[in-house]
């Protein structure tokens, strides 16, 4: 790491999030800036192996910054998981002499660059880049945002139908191990019940509270449920369950599905992707390695990888207080 | 219907669509404007056999023109299908001193109205609104444009992350019968194959058609899949059955379901809701009765409501082939 | 005309629109399907005189169906007026092997390409594409629909605030000389009044209406006003007459302007782009010229681009009835 | 305050805000939670005075959450500004049997709520409800990050025409006094300048940053200008300047007005109004008073009310650096 950072790589890795287009766009901005090279790595880790690589000025990032996606593309590599494919990886680094790694991505993405430094000393930076927004060191990760006006937008428009025919609606969102993206997408959508990983309140509680619900005259319902739902029983399930016992009820099962990581990014992760893309590449120049940039208490902030990838962020008592006081 | 009309009842019936409420203000409006009275039929048929009703007037209506569902609520109901059923109705249509009865909805509500017209010579005018788009004597039904640019938005926001993964996605959309909506958003999103209920293309059609695209260039692709799609798979078997004969592909399912029947409704569908609406008064003014307002070739028309019923309106065989051309 | 067609161009030009994008993209698959060459012309005609032209393949108009504005862009050319830029122009035309020339645009663009068929002899098929709806021919012209929606959307949010403090907004939306947008947006919107090119109805009548409007309890309204109006007054000068004359209104003005030409195309508009952009190239390849395609009764049809240039289409006195019956 | 609170009362005051509605909701169900009554207040301060009061339950405020504006309405009241006008306010508040009030609103309703509080001893709780995003003790006002979106989408519309065209857009937005909105809109729109308040560059800064633009191939660029920039200029002022001095230019001016006010609450804003509304209540429990609830780093807090309104929070040097290196 005392070599000069003259040029750099830049890849979007993992599941795709809104606003990762407009951290390349950053980063690539603030080579610029600081006139240093970068070079956009396609597919992840696996353009990497594959020396699938190109150059980006302020040209190739004109325009991205609207767009949902990522243009660099993005892929789980199982090659970069071996020894031999890190090794063909940092052959490839070194004959385009590069200095340095910026990868946008979540937990996976980051252990791939964790172990890459380790065995080859190439200096990464982390932006945190995953609509879950379950990464430690960061109050927002990049597409998050944009994720839950995505599901609001539709849930509202749920709504419009559930309440023309009095209807209880489970709708499924993303978050296998977070009850982020449902539980304030839950109470952005005014949602009746939200059942997230991190607590489980049993399917009987469910049924009690929708009772509750019905006696004080409402007439539909939304149940916002995670993936990762602990309960044990699929978003089917549930519903099926509820229709037996509640059978004055006209249920119907609503899965969100992909079109949530999808989308224009939000302003607020437009301007997170430009802080958190500036910053790394700042860290770079100042000769910082595993570092993921963050957001906590409005600053830009760095976590120690490892840190970021081991810990999590815990769901906030208070907004789950929130969310009962708000369904009644 | 030599009765002079002063008193008449609104109602949505059947799904509900976008635009409803903008139909049911129009309606009310006209009403105003012609100095006759009008009042509003809470769920339908339903809500007449219950003799739940209320008087609208201007401010009733006030800031609903931009409102997806119905504020008046829709229900199916099975004790209408009763004579029974029926005679309660008429007897709260005369308690209420109503004329006659302007019925949004589509097939289902439409035939109701002309078997409570045959027993009782209540007059009723239907318009439809329904965004299947599947009436015959309408160009366009109240909400399927409106319900067309929701699915083209998703769609977009699906082809994000399709793109940016190599991903092949199959996405369901609303229509059993048919597959307008499915045609035209499928061309609007720009999708790679659209399978509809009209016709039956087979399934080995869509692998050939799938591995011309590959062989293109084209890494990411969408299906637009009717409900009603006529290869006698569900879309999770037609998935499964692609992801087993073509394992290059990373398969995905998105079924979009009811959110296809909320939002806000178009401008095209507000303007058209207000037409129908303010037409639909003046017919009943003029003394008829048994007829459905439509749009054709841009003019207010009506047809006879059995027409409506019995016949359809197919598919344009242009369409088709500007779909095929496009998905090169 | 003789000669079979091999390879064409296509341009946008004059004011852009939504749905421009859409229709290259649909002229150049097209063009693939027919087995012909097709070249893109950058900047309208001064990009023809420029030489500024770029092969075109299906590679690409990739994701350009989503997007606003045109990848081709746009401009006024003053040079192609002149016989000598018009001579220029078809000496490129020749160099570059060209068949034939698809316009996409409004009036003064097809002027441009009439007169050049008729010195130069080039086959040229004229695509509606403008937001004014001004063109006679086609009951839809590409990008009205999109434009149509953005204004009803934006007023929407101006009338969230206008009913939250009583106030009367006049709104200015595009139509120099058409008012089809401010007519059918205003009637989407809700607007109390509407001021359009084609009619006169007098600022005095304005004062009456909303005092009307006023009497029967409205607190808020809304004015829409074309920018091509025929009170002989500005959207600005109408806000001071009337809060001089009802100085219990907090009146303000808001003037659209450009945002309404943005914007990702409606379904229909994509769906719209998609039938024009293949049926100009099919006319070509029949050895046809001079005409425009538009859509009629929802069928592709074409009109003698002489015609559409000088004959104008008119507003629907029905609408106008409409919009008066709606802002009771 | 020694009381015990059993009945409040909620206003929304000044320039209304998305959020408005969904923390009146939270502030009505908060009450219910606690068994305590909750009024609404209509028209802000001058209802209070008119005696202009309604009953709030759970079914008042069903689906307010996703409406933009306030349903209690919003004024600004001379009346209220006397010693007078205040004592008939507090003659109502007493006649109403209430204990205390939430005034969601800006800097001048909160000065209002003081000397409400010391000349009558009310219990008075703030909520930050403004776009502007300038009152001290709170990282987030309510609404602001809506206002963000509807800026960046617009301006994502406006520069599809302006990269189509080769044109220079000035786009102004609001802020009189604090340029968080030009900033974050700006960058998040990836607006090529920005003109704030809080900083005079001076004009012949921007024509040398336009010229530095258009050398490195820019053909088509967008300014943000808030409305209280400090060059001394309006924004017309500053178009007219550049087009005199850089005639290679198109120059066009959009200035935004009101829509940045109204539209569907965000989920940021959503989430944001239920966690203030409910925090509002508790703390009025809690025998509090004086003190404007806000949110900062993720936190519900607090903060002395004669500090929100006597501090300002500033604009952060790294967003501004962020800024220029994003524009390169």
């Amino acid at each position: 790491m005392s070599t000069k950072v003259t040029k750099i790589a830049v890849m979007t890795s993992g599941g795709d999030s809104p606003g990762m287009n407009a951290a390349v766009r950053a980063v690539v901005r603030a080579c610029i800036y600081n006139n240093i090279e970068c070079m956009g790595i396609l597919r992840g880790y696996q353009g990497l192996i594959d020396n699938d690589l190109i150059p980006l000025d302020s040209r190739s990032v004109r325009n991205t910054i609207s767009r949902g996606g990522t243009f660099l593309q993005s892929a789980r590599s199982k090659e970069f998981r071996t020894v031999e494919g890190r090794a063909k990886a940092y052959k490839n680094f070194k004959e385009n002499n590069l200095d340095a790694l910026v990868v946008i991505g979540g937990d996976g993405s980051f252990t791939g660059g964790m172990i890459f430094n380790k065995e080859h000393k190439v200096p990464v930076i982390g932006i945190p880049g995953t609509i879950d927004n379950d990464i430690y060191g960061t109050q927002f990760t990049l597409g998050y945002d944009t994720a839950l006006n995505t599901v609001v937008e539709v849930i509202d428009k749920i709504r419009d139908t559930a309440s023309s025919h009095n209807r209880l609606f489970f709708v499924e969102v993303m978050g296998r191990d977070a009850g982020f993206i449902a539980l304030n997408a839950g109470i952005g959508a005014g949602a009746e019940e939200i059942l997230i990983p991190e607590e489980n309140l049993g399917i009987e509680r469910l049924i009690d509270s929708l009772n509750v619900s019905k006696k004080s005259g409402k007439t539909s319902s939304i149940v916002v449920v995670a993936e990762g739902d602990k309960t044990g029983k699929s978003v089917f399930e549930l519903a099926d369950y509820v229709e037996k016992n509640m059978p004055e009820y006209d249920v119907r099962v609503s899965v969100l599905g992909h079109m949530q990581r999808g989308g224009s990014p939000s302003c607020f992760d437009r301007v997170l992707a430009g802080r958190l893309g500036v910053r790394a590449v700042e860290l770079l120049l100042e000769g910082k390695s595993n570092l993921m940039v963050g957001i906590n208490n409005n600053k830009i902030t760095s976590t120690n990888l490892e840190k970021a990838v081991k810990l999590h962020h815990d769901i906030d008592k208070e907004l789950l207080k929130v969310a009962d006081i708000l369904s009644i």
